[in-house]
C-alpha cells in the first residue's frame, strides 16, 4: 500500500489496483501481542488505512479477499482467484509489485491444526487468538519458540493471568543475539513467571475433542490450553518462483537495490524479497516492518519513473519483555564466525540514568568491532526503560563505518534523568577502542 | 581528576598533585536542581569520589581549599593560596593542567548579594538552597534565566511547593534553540503553573533585613521570597590570561585537537577550554560534562606520553521539564545566519510510539540541512517519555556527515512501544531530503 500511494502520489492519472487475499490492508501486525494482551482496545485501532480509503481518497482499486494464484511475466498478466464469487480471472499490467510478504512457519506434526492452536499472521489471526482467550479461559498456556513474537506473547499471556510456558529447541531465547545477552533475557522472563524449556523439540500435540491438550516436545509433556506457534516466518514467494522469478536467501526474492526482480516490470518489496546487507554486503531476508516501508518508498518512487536505490539493512530490532527493553543490530557472535570476520567485543554493565538519580537502572551493551580496523560491527542492549533505543545510535554509527573511538568522541546528550555522563554505549566504545588498539588505556 | 586518574594508570611512578579550591572533588554538578527537587536524598549522593579516595586509592595528591592564583609559565611554576592555613607557596611542575571550569555569571547591581539570591556553581551553593529552603520556607520564587539550569529550577522549586516565576531578557526560553520550539516548551511550562515574563531586564533587588524581598526589571516588580539566578556561565580563565595564556572564543582558553595551550607544557581542559565546532570547524566554547570528561582523558593520555585528538563536538544538549524531554544538536536558525549557511528545515509532530500503543505522546522533531548538499547540520527535539535520547541519533548522523536522505534510510529500530514504524526522526528526514532536491516526494 506504501508503493501504491507513492505511486498515486507522483501519477494521480494512472490505473492502480491492488490484490489482496485477506480482509484488510495495512494493518500494524507488531501491535497484536498488544491487543492480546488488553493493552489496545479494539482490533480496528490496528489498522492504519481501510481499504475503502484508498478507493475513495486515493482512487487505489483496493480488492480485498482476491489471491493472485499465477503470475505471466511473459504476457504481463495475472490470474486472480476472487474468493468471494469463487471465480478465476486474468488481469493485465504494466509494471507488477510482489508484496505478498511472509507466514509463519508452521511445521507439518500431529495436532497441529487443533483448536487453540495458533500462529499469527494476518490480523484475522489476532482476532482468533483474542476471542479464543474470551470463550475459554485457557489456564495454561504454551509458547513455541523464543523470539520476538514468543517473547511479546509470553509478555500477553502472563497480562492475561495465565501460566506461560515457553520452550525452544534452541540452547537459547532470542536466536539473533547472543548467548550471554540471551541469557540476561530468560533470567528475567524466568523471574518474571515464564517457564522456560530450552533444548526442546517439538514432536506433537495431543487433542480431546479437536482442541489442544498437551503439548509434547522430545524430552517432556506440557499440559496446554492455548499453544503460540513463534517459531519464526517464511517468505511468500512460491507464486514468483513458479513464475520463473529468481529467488534467494532463505527463498525470499532476489532484487536488487532499485527493488526489480528478475523480470522486467516485476518488482518486489517488503517481507517477501530480499535486502543488502550494509556490513557483510550481500544479500540477506529480514522480515520487518521498518524495512518493508522503505522498500514500500523506493519501488514506489522507481516504479512511478524515478530513481532511488534501498542501501540495505544493517539488522535492527527491538522488542521488550515487561520493563526489559531487548534491542540488536550488526553481526553477532555466530554470523562473525560464518563470515570468518575477526573480531573483537566487549559487554558492559552501566545504568540508564546517573547513579544517584531515582529509577536509574540496570543496562547491558554488547558491542563488537572488526579486530584490524576497529571499525564498529554490532551492538545489542538488554535493559530497562530508556535502554532499548540507544540501539539506533549504535546502528546509525555502524553505517557510518565508524569506529569504536568514533563512537566514543561523538558528541552524545547527556543530563542525570537520561544517561551517565559517559552514556552506556559510550561506555561500551573506550572500552571496545583500547582493545582495537585505537587507545591506550 | 579524570586526566589526574588517566595519568596515573599509565605511569603509576608520575607525582600528581591537584590543587582544588573548594571543599569536593569529581561531584556531579548537573545533579544539585534534582537534589534541591528532593529526588535525591543527601548531596554526598553527588559526589562521585572523595578527595580521600583518590589520595588513598590512586595515590594521587589532591589539596582541597588551596586555590592556584598565578600560573609562572617561563619557570614552570604555580603560586597556590592553602587556604585552611591562609599560605602561599609555589609549587614547581614539569607539565600543567588548568581545569578551572565556569562559574556563573552574576551581574553587578544593587542587591546580588542579598540572602536568599543564589546561582548553582560547586556543590557547596546546592546544599546552601536545599539548606535555606529548609530553614525559610520561600512561598515566592522568581528564576532569572530560561536556560538548562532555569527550567530545571522551575521544575525543582515547583516540586517544593514554590509559587514560581521565570524571567528572561531574550524574547523566548532557551536561548540555545530557535523561537519556534522554545514556544513549545514555554506553553508547557506555563500550562504547568510557571509564570513565565520574557523580554525582561534585570535591574536590582530589593532586600530587607539583608535578605531579598523583591526583583525587578524594566518593567515589572516581583515578590521573590527566594532568587535563583541561571543567566549563564563564563570560563574561570583569567588566571590563564593573566600568565600570557591565550583565549578565544567567550574568553574561554584555547587549545588545540591535543588540548594544548598556547604555552609549552601547559594544557587545558573542560569548562575552562575551547572546543572544535565540528559543523562550522572553528573554536567554540561548550561548558558540559560530556565535553569535559571527553576533554579529561584526551588530556590524560597525551600529558602521559600519547596522542590522542578531540575531534571536537557538535552542541548536543537535553535537558527535561517535568515529563517534557528537550534536546538540540547542530545549528540554531540564528546560528546558520550567522554563519551564511544557506540552509533548510522541516518541523514535524509525531508520536513517542506507535498511535495505538498506550502512553504515546507527542514528539515535535526539527531537522537542518544543508540546502546545497542536503547534509544535516542541526536538529532540535521537544517531547514526551523517549523523545530527548533521540537527538543521539541526529548527532551521529551529524558527524558522520549523513544527507537527510541518509538518515531517513538508517537502518533504526521499531516496536509499537518504542516508536512509529517511521521513527519520528526519520519522518522529519524523509521530509527534508524531499525539500533538499534529493527525493521526489
Amino acid at each position: 500500500m506504501s508503493t501504491a500511494s507513492k505511486i498515486r502520489r507522483t501519477h494521480p492519472e494512472w490505473e492502480i489496483v491492488v490484490f489482496e487475499r485477506g480482509n484488510h490492508t495495512s494493518f500494524a501486525a507488531c501491535g497484536m501481542p498488544y491487543y492480546i494482551a488488553g493493552d489496545i482496545p479494539s482490533p480496528e485501532d490496528l489498522i492504519a488505512r481501510n481499504p475503502e480509503v484508498f478507493r475513495e481518497k486515493q482512487n487505489i482499486d483496493v480488492r480485498i479477499l482476491h489471491e493472485v494464484v499465477d503470475i505471466d511475466p511473459e504476457s504481463k498478466r495475472v490470474h486472480v482467484h476472487d474468493m468471494g464469487k469463487d471465480q478465476k480471472f486474468w488481469e493485465s499490467y504494466d509494471q507488477l509489485l510482489i508484496a505478498t510478504g511472509a507466514s509463519p512457519i508452521r511445521p507439518d506434526i500431529e495436532g497441529i491444526d487443533a483448536q487453540g492452536v495458533f500462529s499469527l499472521s494476518v490480523l484475522q489471526t489476532g482476532i482468533d487468538v483474542f476471542k479464543y482467550i474470551e470463550q475459554n479461559s485457557p489456564a495454561k498456556a504454551i509458547i513455541v519458540g523464543g523470539g520476538y513474537i514468543g517473547i511479546e506473547m509470553a509478555e500477553a499471556l502472563l497480562a492475561r493471568g495465565m501460566h506461560v510456558t515457553m520452550i525452544d529447541m534452541a540452547s537459547q531465547v532470542m536466536a539473533n543475539m547472543d548467548a550471554d545477552m540471551a541469557e540476561i533475557i530468560a533470567d528475567y522472563m524466568s523471574s518474571k513467571g515464564v517457564n522456560l524449556y530450552l533444548n526442546e523439540k517439538l514432536t506433537r500435540f495431543e487433542t480431546d475433542k479437536g482442541a489442544v491438550k498437551e503439548v509434547h516436545t522430545e524430552n517432556h509433556t506440557f499440559d496446554a490450553d492455548l499453544v503460540i506457534l513463534g517459531m519464526g516466518v517464511k517468505p511468500n514467494s512460491e507464486i514468483a518462483e513458479t513464475a520463473g522469478i529468481e529467488t534467494g536467501v532463505a527463498g525470499a526474492i532476489r532484487v536488487n537495490g532499485r527493488l526489480e526482480t528478475s523480470q522486467p516490470d516485476v518488482w518486489a518489496a517488503g517481507d517477501c524479497a530480499e535486502s543488502l546487507h550494509r556490513i557483510t554486503n550481500k544479500p540477506t531476508w529480514i522480515a520487518l516492518g521498518t524495512v518493508a516501508n522503505k522498500h514500500g518508498l523506493v519501488a514506489g518512487t522507481n516504479m512511478s519513473g524515478g530513481d532511488q536505490h534501498f542501501p540495505g539493512v544493517v539488522g535492527t530490532a527491538i522488542t521488550k519483555f515487561q520493563d526489559l527493553e531487548i534491542a540488536r543490530t550488526g553481526l553477532t557472535e555466530k554470523e562473525f564466525k560464518q563470515e570468518s570476520i575477526p573480531y573483537k567485543h566487549t559487554l558492559i554493565q552501566s545504568r540508564t540514568r546517573s547513579g544517584y538519580y531515582p529509577e536509574n537502572a540496570d543496562i547491558h551493551v554488547k558491542l563488537f568491532a572488526d579486530e584490524a580496523t576497529g571499525r564498529l560491527l554490532g551492538g545489542q542492549i538488554v535493559g530497562f526503560e530508556g535502554s532499548g533505543k540507544r540501539i539506533d545510535t549504535i546502528a546509525t554509527a555502524i553505517t557510518a563505518g565508524f569506529t569504536a573511538e568514533d563512537l566514543m568522541y561523538t558528541d552524545l546528550s547527556y543530563a542525570p534523568p537520561f544517561s551517565p555522563v559517559w552514556d552506556p554505549v559510550q561506555t561500551a566504545a573506550r572500552r571496545l577502542s583500547s582493545m582495537v588498539g585505537k587507545l591506550q588505556s
